[in-house]
């Protein structure tokens, strides 16, 4: 069985419609970069994100703290470490850099929910083909 | 019954986070600018677009002409019309202006799609409950 | 002179492009609809947020936690309030409620910054004019 | 000096915010994904399509025709094609295959514009250094 896995990182660039009128990647686009990144991380250890019939993987908490902006045409790394694993939740951080300078630090937290039409969701335990893919970062490894 | 319904105006203010780094609108947001005004159209007629159990109304042709651009915080207002209903398609002719100026015409057209899991969209006779709510402007009334 | 502004409400609808393959909207829009809630705050006071020629007010941190979904037609209250003032930040907390029932609460701090071509941005104390028509919520007044 | 160049193709993958209520890419992505093809195509010349001081390159129509819809993870190709170059405009035509198979075709035209601050756009040609690396592809050449 192949090792577990905690983190990944994407390189990406800035694309022209991510950039507002102040000419920097507007800030909700941050959030889609750590997304990206998240998807590198499932993909990676061989699972989809994608919601399935029953299952969706809903967002419970996500922030960030911008430094540097981005601007069009920048190419920069969004890297993604898992930091907690919870039966219904999993928790990263995430860095981003532009030449080796962090631009921004976000943090997210991901909930298993089960789907029954006209319901409300239902948080629920990850199914065990997905979390045994995955391990926590250890805490001395994670970025600060 | 009430009256069919052809045409339909929303006024929108310009949001910071559709304008790119030139300062002006995307194009990319001329279309979701159309597709609110069809919203409305729809809703003034009483009945919803929103994808069903079995039926969703994809766009098949969508087009802009862009003669002005439109600027953060700029109010203007979106006219869609009905141009023409067809059995399994309807479509519009919109008008973006800004202080009674063309900023861009758009076309689109709508159809309507059974949906069955795991098989690809078919496209199905609109129901009467929504086509009897609509009809299509006289060519005369029709904006150039 | 008219009273200083400390809060501002909106209300929105849920469009059709902002909801995900989940069939909710998508994480990243709470933080444009917070951004809408504080340009609705900024035009309440008399003040624009729009980049000017040498002044910008970029995000410095944002975060959301998520409740309850929100989706397609659904018609929200976003709330925000200014939690604190500084020379240069102003720091604000956001709630999303549905049906009187709250669906995501959010943070949000803005900085002014100095605009120079080709220079890094630097921050800068927000003007006189801005600062002036704004206070924070007193602490008892704010939601939890 | 190099050849001039006329057509680009890129391999992109459907992300999850691209797509909406009814599990299928958002038309307004379409038109987002076309330029981001336009993009690799003016790199692949060595010239930036990126708004500068006094010049920008924004669109003055597009069109899509929907044939069959993409979903999320899907990975598709989005070629474009130098149909025609005026003077102050450059149009292309743009085909999105999945599996070989068409999704949709496009069509856009760029305009090359002089900004001056408080003056609305003005038509200019486009600069030597941009025309006199591209051409447009034979009419033979073209896709259908």
């Amino acid at each position: 069985m192949s090792t577990r896995v905690s983190e990944a990182t994407i390189r990406r660039q800035v694309r022209f419609y991510e950039c507002d009128a102040a000419g920097i990647v507007h800030f909700s686009w941050f959030f889609r970069y750590m997304e990206e990144a998240e998807y590198a991380l499932w993909r990676s250890a061989g699972v989809s994100n994608a919601p399935r019939k029953d299952l969706a993987f809903p967002r419970v908490a996500a922030s960030f703290d911008f430094r540097h902006p981005l601007r069009y045409e920048d190419e920069f790394d969004a890297r993604i470490q898992i930091v907690e694993i919870r039966t219904k939740t999993i928790s990263y951080s995430c860095h981003l850099t532009l030449a080796g300078k962090v631009a921004a630090t976000g943090t997210m937290t991901v909930a298993c929910v089960h789907l029954e039409p006209g319901q409300p969701m239902r948080a629920t335990p990850f199914p065990d083909a997905i979390v045994d893919r995955f391990e926590a970062v250890p805490a001395t490894d994670s970025q600060p």
